[in-house]
């Protein structure tokens, strides 16, 4: 595809050249680019193209056109299609937009039939048209991203049900959990992006389509048989409101930001990963680039990138929401800038949710330096002291008793499962020899976290097999 | 309720004056202050009792506490809750939050019992479980006043189907379209808000309470009993997931900033239409103020105000989308500061709905000003153009035709309309006496759009009616 | 220019074909081009070079390369030039940035010799140099645009010194204005956008180079020559900050949102000046578009697109914000993601001020209508109790009287300045004939708030002149 | 301070009921107070009152006041002033702002000259000189406070120049380099926020009083003497701008964002120094939270909470971004909504700078443990490969010999100074025995970067001393 207009060189100022010079002609060729839209919008062609087939076999049923007309369009689109995938469309400025474009090349072909596509309905519903079917077709590909990596997590969770880590909270030691349930939080995020993008699905798929400039059309069209051609879910209720509505779009672009939230937090724990400090996990070479200078350096470059990418998301967010404040009904020129908000937001989230696809699953933990960290710390102080109250010492007793018996681990540079049975009775003589299988060593704690939810190898494995059921019947909506 | 310290004289800072100034320890005073969120959590103790008694009912069912245990915890529960609602209630920033406010004092009412309430949980999760049931509240809350404000709307369209206005684009006059289909329009926006809050509630309806601080606990818990006793619809999933997530507070902040958004595009139209230079609608006096200076001024402030909070409820979404972006798993600190960007997008919205509930009924258009600028501006062109082409002319001569009646039409100062039948069959003999019936009054184009989702009385009748029912369905989910 | 490689046939998966399709290489492919930056960062080729030839200047001097290497670098560069410009030059994805593309060019026509261009500098500092030197010049650039748009109000101010119309609070008609002083209100706005622009263009023209990957380098530089050479202003004082820092961009970015804030609010104004209700003002047609279905419709396009592109910039703001939050030192991938939100903003701002220098000196006002819209409203009523204060009337008491005034011209349908004197005077024996010279024409209101900053036709005019004098003095800074 | 009116029970609700229980009289009252400020406009009752004097005083001056009512008005105002500050004055909601309650206090002291106070200035341009003074004020105790972090980073890193700790790229091990210079950057960041503020501040620090509502006043005001009285440097010179004008608001909300965004930056580099695996840095106790489950813990409660305070600054920015976008002239009631996310912003700042001007210079570096984190990670290579280039070596060559010598170091576990003079002559003869002091050691690597911005020792020496010449250049503006 090429534009054969550009800022530097307007085919409209060579021309004024010609006509003397006049200031106001060169304007006009800078404000014929200004407020065009096809350098952007020639992006949905096929959406555009798709919607002018089924109003044109509308427009027949009723009809408005005759069979051989509702023909010579189809044949005319269909061909104008193959001429801009195979590049050899020339897309020009002065038609303003992808409608335009399209529509002159059909009249161009087919005559003076072309013309009559666009009775009944106006630019404004047509474009609103073609955005639905476009984002609809955007979250279709999104959710199958969304499901690819959903699906890599899992699996590299099950391979990981008994991977012993530290737990954080405030960064700090908190808990030992396992790897594969880490990962499984990762999964649950990325499950409720799912959900938001099918019920931003719902409001997407409605068919402004009818409503014409504004108030509808004076044709006897039959709106209902252009939606069930277009696959739409509905028609839109009220006309005014269908030519002015981009609701969609925002609520895709703010679905689009909490998934790179959610992948800007994946990233943020990966870049501590592979720090020298860290060493829990290797990520391929393939994602990561070395330096020119520093022979030792590997730096995480695909999670680094996407954590940066996060405010280019919620900036198109705060785009689309400042650009609708406000706004009188019904179309105001202000909405053709709608798109590219919502196309970098589509392409940010693409590329980054396939990066991240491949790269989740060739993670490499390094399990012994993880069970190492998890051993430091005290990481099962709290296991003392439930077990301490599960042997009928009041809570507030067993939290200074272990206290005590940290300050002695810290003391020996041990510890607590590195303690002797001795050393720990002497804070308690509830404790007992099964304190090292029941509370103190890592197994211990992770496996009596045996509840739904819970960091429990065997709760891990529970929770894997629901989320393939989950998936399963998630994407049967 | 009153707080008993606050940034100009905290008590520690009171003591600190006897401890002869030392710098560090004023400091804590500070940072004691700083840290706490008390002053902002309290707002949700209804919800952290109800929480605290469900927990403590299913720990007594699974046998960590007695049943008498248990009823000491509620009663003492239940009798601090009226000690706050009665204002009795001493709120202290040295006991940081909410949580530990509230057991402290129950431990102070009931002695050691009051301890053991917090067994099997921790403040991570009991939080979360608090914000969340707050916000579900608070959504049922939001929804009321949606439907009471959607309800007005229909009201006011119900008597409006026959009134005519000029239908705007680009704020130029376009078309004439009913009074009522344009406030139908309204009406659809905020369908759409509801639909989102209540899928946003389903997401905000699942119970952390168990995940304890990020791996779940060692006691035996009966999570889907504590959830079904709180009405929540599910349990999470993930324990680190769970106590780290806020999705559903940016969920809900974004479908907020959405309500704000279709609430300031009302406000704009509002504020247009009851300029000297519209004058199409007077708002109630109760909704504006005059001026001290200036004797002939009736502002709108009701919906400048609610057009200028609009930057507010985004500017909440902003923040919780950025307090989000990289923070690694489980709890930190930094999610403390999800409450005061919700809260004041919950108070934002409420307020805004609660306003425009009661004004938007209370509206008197005046029907002749608005019928008046509808005549103006040659608003049935498009009428005549469409006429010509059903008499067999093709659209690209029917626009030129009506282009040169136009012309008349300025050269005369008058409407289509307004020309005779001789002035406009100079134009073309295809134009007959029913041009005037069938296009060129008001009543014959608004008539003519007469298909769903068109601007004809008939068809803004049965989408009130469709609308009631709508309304039905959707509250009834 | 052309880029080799694109997202859907990038030349690696070609390649990746003959490997027998491992997946892993096709996904290196798509990393490769993920993480790559050349597809946007080539734009400033301009200033890479101008970089590099003043590096190998301070090299040679310091005695880090010979002259002959120098003269070789700089003559090989200039090449380079020639040959981007010429559209030439063949961009690889595969070199990852600008830098590279130009350094291996560079090698490839000078040998060995272009590799020691990069001695003692790592491509975080040369990047960082390149970027402040890119937004430098877009500075200049763009306060040449404000300029020629200031200087564009002063002439259509100076022309509308005496015209009159309402001026508006709460979009309800308040007292009367001038047309230029009303116009001046603009020019304000945008002088506070210059200042802040100059301002910033004080902490952007500081030189990172020199800082190399994060430390510093082992080389004996010399920076402040380096600096010299390129017209910084200084060298930045520490290297860790400097490869880092990203403030000027998002600095700009704040700068870049008021001046599209202003925009809109001028944008605003002329959509409602140029509505049927307003009719205030013409806009030129070629700012505007008709409507090929509508033929009496003229949109004001210009002022529509700015409105909307607002959002744009605000959402470059967000992001760069975004970008930076939580970032620890030094330089990290993330920083990557500067470039488009800055170049976004830049191009926006451009292109909507040129679109504004052009067409603000070119509106058309209505002095009949403005003036007609001034004399309805009692506008003059503030007039009329002032009048009455300096006549030795209480305010409160006057205030009551102009009421009472108003009261009967809205039964009579007449303005305060339009009833008699005799009419007047049965509210208050203290007027006198002088009253409608001095207080109840417009021309009276005007001319009565004559001090500096009031809408007196003197005011103005010697606002005027001192403009001019004070965008001198700006400019020449 | 108490305000007599809150949601829950208004005063004019509990009269309607004497009204029989109309509906609308219970609206007025929620629209009352939905649409009052004094809730959070009488946090500038100072400077209000600071205005109203300067007011009175030149009204004096120029004869519309005598000097007795100016002397009875500027001490009913000092009395009031006490009032407040003793917490004895009443707030009234239905009194709507700060401006009136003050002055129907002053008419209620001292009678009808109460009421001549409002002469020549209206509650436009009132507000827009209170908050301007406010802000004014704010940022001069912003300032003071990042000079005290300043002062406190320079007392730090002077005490750090010779401790050794691994810079960072990517969060990878990359050079050694001084933690004073680390800590330098920091100072940095701030030292332009400081710039930032002063620019800000000339911009804020501009009279709007006289613009009256909107036009100017017809009174002989002389605002010069005025703007002397309040300190401000200039008059506005446009009555129109004056009133409607709030970049300083967002100018300064986004100078606000800055500082937030360096501390997080700060907050995420204390929090990963803190953590088990990095333990760099230890911060004191009362900065810091431990857990009431888990003894172990210490959580760096400080930088979490101000990393997550970040989000809420930059909502403030986007909240009056929005707000003024696409607004009209001149003052409109959206702009009340300028105060709340004003004010959010100082106080949000504000309590960050002070709890970092407290914590940063109590942080104890763990020197020794920075130091063993230096030397692992090969963070020299860098530095042998230029001692190499410095003996004749090409680079290219010079980074192949060091990536064989950081492979044998890898194979042996030893850092590259750890390897025998034998052992790295095998790779090249022009090693010698003075490369260890020269290049492999951590003192050779940062004494080598001895330029401007650089590491080495001495010059964060010579930084430190520069940078007190600055700040008192800086703060003597």
């Amino acid at each position: 595809m090429t534009t054969s207009s550009n800022s530097s060189n307007p085919s409209q100022a060579q021309t004024s050249g010609m006509w003397g010079g006049r200031f106001s002609e060169a304007t006009d060729a800078f404000v014929a680019e200004f407020t065009a839209s096809v350098q952007f919008d020639q992006r949905f062609y096929k959406q555009d193209i798709a919607g002018s087939i089924a109003h044109a076999t509308m427009l027949a049923k009723v009809g408005v056109l005759t069979e051989q007309e509702r023909d010579d369009i189809i044949n005319g689109l269909n061909t104008i299609q193959t001429e801009i995938e195979a590049g050899q469309f020339e897309w020009r400025i002065d038609l303003e937009d992808v409608h335009m474009n399209i529509e002159s090349r059909l009249t161009q072909r087919i005559g003076i039939t072309g013309k009559k596509l666009h009775t009944g309905r106006s630019r404004n519903d047509q474009v609103a048209t073609d955005i639905r079917l476009y984002v609809r077709d955007e979250i279709d590909a999104i959710l199958e991203l969304l499901k690819k990596l959903q699906k890599g997590i899992l699996s590299i969770a099950a391979q990981n049900t008994h991977t012993i880590m530290p737990g954080f909270t405030h960064l700090q030691t908190a808990q030992p959990v396992t790897f594969g349930h880490h990962l499984l939080a990762w999964f649950e995020m990325l499950v409720r992006d799912s959900e938001r993008l099918i019920d931003c699905r719902k409001r997407t798929n409605r068919m402004p389509l009818g409503s014409a400039a504004l108030a509808g059309t004076t044709y006897p069209i039959d709106r209902a048989f252009t939606a069930e051609l277009l696959g739409f879910e509905a028609v839109s209720e009220n006309s005014l409101d269908a030519v002015s509505d981009r609701d969609f779009g925002i609520e895709f672009n703010a679905a689009a930001s909490l998934i790179m939230m959610h992948l800007s937090r994946m990233s943020e724990e990966l870049i501590l990963w592979t720090s020298a400090q860290f060493k829990f996990v290797n990520i391929p070479d393939r994602f990561c680039t070395g330096s020119s200078i520093m022979p030792q350096k590997k730096n995480p470059d695909v999670p680094e990138l996407v954590r940066g990418k996060t405010g280019r998301v919620y900036g198109d967010l705060m785009s689309l929401l400042t650009l609708m404040k406000g706004q009188p009904l019904a179309y105001n020129k202000d909405n053709q800038e709608d798109k590219e908000p919502l196309f970098d937001a589509i392409d940010t989230v693409r590329g980054s949710l396939m990066a991240f696809a491949d790269m989740i699953p060739a993670l490499v933990p390094n399990i012994d330096i993880m069970r190492e960290a998890a051993l430091r710390g005290f990481s099962t102080a709290t296991d003392l002291a439930d077990y301490l109250v599960k042997n009928g010492v009041a809570f507030r007793d067993a939290h200074e008793i272990v206290g005590k018996a940290v300050a002695l681990g810290v003391q020996e540079s041990k510890d607590l499962s590195e303690l002797t049975l001795e050393q720990l009775q002497q804070f308690s003589d509830l404790i007992q020899a099964d304190v090292f299988e029941k509370a103190l060593t890592l197994e211990a704690s992770v496996n009596a976290r045996n509840h739904i939810g819970g960091t429990a190898p065997a709760q891990v494995e529970a929770a894997i097999e629901r989320a393939h059921a989950r998936l399963e019947k998630l994407y049967a909506q």
